[in-house]
């Protein structure tokens, strides 16, 4: 027999927790956390879990209740009906953003006709949400700029770099059709000072510097502040904001990351004998020493992700409106992969745990707040035996690329492979990610979805009657 | 209100429908057909979805509805408290056969003490169950033998390969603690000869050609028709199968796979110019002529993947028992890796489609059959640029490795790289793999698992009290 409470206050109490925490109801605000781990393919996730808590045991990652594989997809710019079989994070983010497949480069637009494409930041603000950004990398850079600008090529990302400009290692780059002067909307850092989001953390100072489009002096950081930006450069002015709009900017560009490999040593490539390079089958080889993951001293007081996630759940969750989409992307893992060192990657990988924590422990009070965790697409990383088996039969067998072996703490060697050039950066792969989530994402995803789907996942749960 | 039938026979019929639909019940039997793709991580998948049907389109696999990341492990066998990073088909497949992880060569035995391990198999066939294997390897190599077999090394297939043998490369082999005159089962082919088994099809018949142990002229052959298993060699005698246990043999070793490329070519190294070759700012590289996938001139008459599979499951399931523990392997995922064989790799990738259709349609008609599809650990082929993106910084940028440029039927070029070695044989890599199920699956998987919890869920549906 039903017991029913004897106080009619307490059964008014219970009621209205049943509709508080109700999501059917839908007069409960509804948050979607999206974490991004860029580049953060299955080689990455292992080699964190080896490293982080070992082989046999568990990342907090692992523990979410509902995964799914991903399927990344890009088209060719001059062919739009022709797949790209390698992502890169500007395509990847904008489907994750806007549901639509594009070319790599494109940050929040179309391959081939370059139109602009409505992004989900953009959506929910517009309905009545909030709506924040934060990443360790540039809050310019493709990830977080996918969300919330719209724009050519990824490399335009302050007023500097909009034509005959050149960035990374030369190439020349040309956004004059983004210009204002053209109709366009601006750089990057230009589109994030003329909007208004709630909250945007991360690095990237050196891009609000230059004199924004159009000025004699005024620079991008004072264009946002004169569109009632709060500006915060220090993880003690995240604990004291007051703004309605915050833009945080912790460092020049990229934010540093925890670790780096002994003595700031990275994978390295093996020095084979003298006969070993006449003849396969004759001489040895040396391999690199082996190396521990030591704290990077460049890191400073740079604010963790940890950090910055809670000031963006405190702001976003305080403020007025049907609740918040908030990307976090821990970028890191990607860069310091291209870079060949895997303790950078590792030591990124272990603040998206941090920042999950934070995601989860918001969630458990907040319980209508969707959590994802993805990777925008695979990366050169590969785990490798720190000595090959094939020594056995007498020959002297390593990689053609650069490895690093390293110590974990619980007492074994970890190979890491970089092998997809021997450029200044390893290349991106095409493999499929995966997804995870919070029960929540149950109701959103089947067991294979796409960076399209994601979206859609997003859309359904804070849109739905869009 | 609820509507009962008005006929007491009508009653009785929906009542008998429920009693053998339901698991529930126990009275109907349980099938569990595990489908392992050796080698098959992401990359793999993902270029077979990138050939077989294009990027932008799913494969049957990305169709089931359950899935979940699944940890690879293995230990030192002189020390087996420490974690070993990549695994091997030995030791994964022991562990997804036994729920016990071991080190890398073994066969259904523990690290470092070399006792023999309970196997599925094993516990199945002793309950009551019929119990089968299906490989495109030899039916002695590591996937099958560890569901079937106890050894202490993988190379010791056949009488011949015991002890001071040479197996592939050179490498002494030692199995004399397993020979029978020292108190062992015997080689590999020996125990599968002197055992039960319901059926077991693939290639290995060299093994068998061995005289057995302790035998003047009996060969291993000759030995299990003794024990009452009926020889079948070729596609046409796997449809008139009359005897109560089944060995096919339809090759000498692995069998030949359905696809190659071009010409029989596999990845290639570039070929930097003389400038490139002395300063990697100058000078340029010719890449590998792109190449298709065309069928193997070696593949001949040998049944598929798919062939096998019907014939064991119309084998299996018309026996008396309580249901049936089938494994198939689709084992040239990983071989074809090894020999940097990309459209070797699809092809085979093809086959295990093709065989999961069957199974999915032997499910359909016998619902109380849970079919789960997962690799055993990961392989070098990564999907990496066809060309790099960083050419456009004017320089001559490409793998150290082994490159294949794959003509998708979709019309775009695939880049496979291979170079986690420069040997004659790739090397695994040490990455997570993913599962997939059927909806029965959903009750005994969560999000995320281990090859030993593959085997606690295989137990727990065929076995559920023990």
């Amino acid at each position: 027999m039903l017991k029913f409470p004897r106080k009619p206050f307490a059964l008014a109490a219970i009621a209205a927790g049943l509709l508080s925490s109700s999501i059917a109801m839908g007069t409960e605000k509804r948050n979607v956390i999206l974490i991004i781990g860029d580049g953060m393919d299955s080689h990455q996730i292992t080699a964190a879990r080896n490293y982080l808590v070992g082989a046999q045991q568990t990342l907090l990652l692992d523990s979410l209740p509902v995964t799914a594989t991903v399927q990344v997809q890009a088209v060719d710019d001059r062919d739009p009906s022709k797949s790209v079989y390698v992502a890169d994070s500007a395509n990847s983010a904008t489907t994750l953003a806007t549901g639509v497949i594009t070319s790599p480069g494109r940050i929040g637009t179309s391959a081939g006709d370059d139109k602009d494409l409505s992004t989900i930041a953009e959506q929910v603000k517009g309905a009545g949400f909030g709506a924040g950004i934060v990443s360790t990398a540039s809050v310019t850079d493709a990830t977080p700029a996918s969300f919330i600008s719209h724009i050519s090529l990824r490399f335009c990302e302050n007023p500097d770099m909009m034509k005959e400009a050149e960035a990374l290692g030369g190439i020349i780059v040309d956004c004059s059709d983004d210009l204002k002067a053209n109709g366009g909307l601006g750089s990057i850092a230009e589109q994030i000072a003329d909007n208004n989001w709630d909250i945007v953390l991360g690095g990237g100072a050196k891009h609000f510097e230059s004199v924004a489009e159009g000025q004699q002096k005024q620079t991008v950081l004072e264009q946002a502040q004169v569109n009632a930006y709060q500006i915060v450069t220090s993880a003690e002015g995240l604990q004291t904001i007051t703004g309605d709009k915050v833009l945080g900017l912790f460092g020049p560009s990229t934010l540093p990351v925890r670790w780096q490999g002994t003595d700031g040593r990275t994978a390295e490539e093996p020095s084979p004998s003298i006969l070993r390079q006449i003849d396969w089958r004759l001489g040895s080889v040396t391999l690199p020493d082996t190396m521990k993951c030591e704290d990077n001293p460049q890191y400073g007081a740079t604010p963790s992700l940890k950090v910055m996630t809670e000031a963006a759940l405190s702001h976003l969750s305080q403020k007025q409106n049907r609740g918040f989409f908030l990307m976090i992307e821990s970028a890191s893992i990607d860069k310091e992969s291209h870079l060949r060192n895997p303790c950078g990657s590792i030591g990124e990988l272990q603040q998206l745990e941090e920042s999950l924590q934070s995601a989860l422990s918001f969630a458990n009070d907040n319980p209508n707040t969707l959590i994802i965790v993805t990777a925008d697409h695979g990366q050169a990383a590969q785990i490798i035996p720190e000595s090959s088996p094939y020594n056995a039969f007498g020959v002297a067998v390593y990689t053609p690329g650069h490895i690093a072996r390293i110590e974990t703490p619980e007492g074994s060697i970890m190979g890491i492979n970089y092998a997809t050039n021997d450029f200044l950066m390893e290349e991106h792969t095409g493999t499929d990610v995966s997804l995870f989530a919070n029960a929540l994402g149950r109701s959103f995803f089947g067991a294979h979805t796409s960076q399209a789907g994601i979206y859609q996942a997003i859309k359904g749960f804070l849109l739905p009657s869009q």
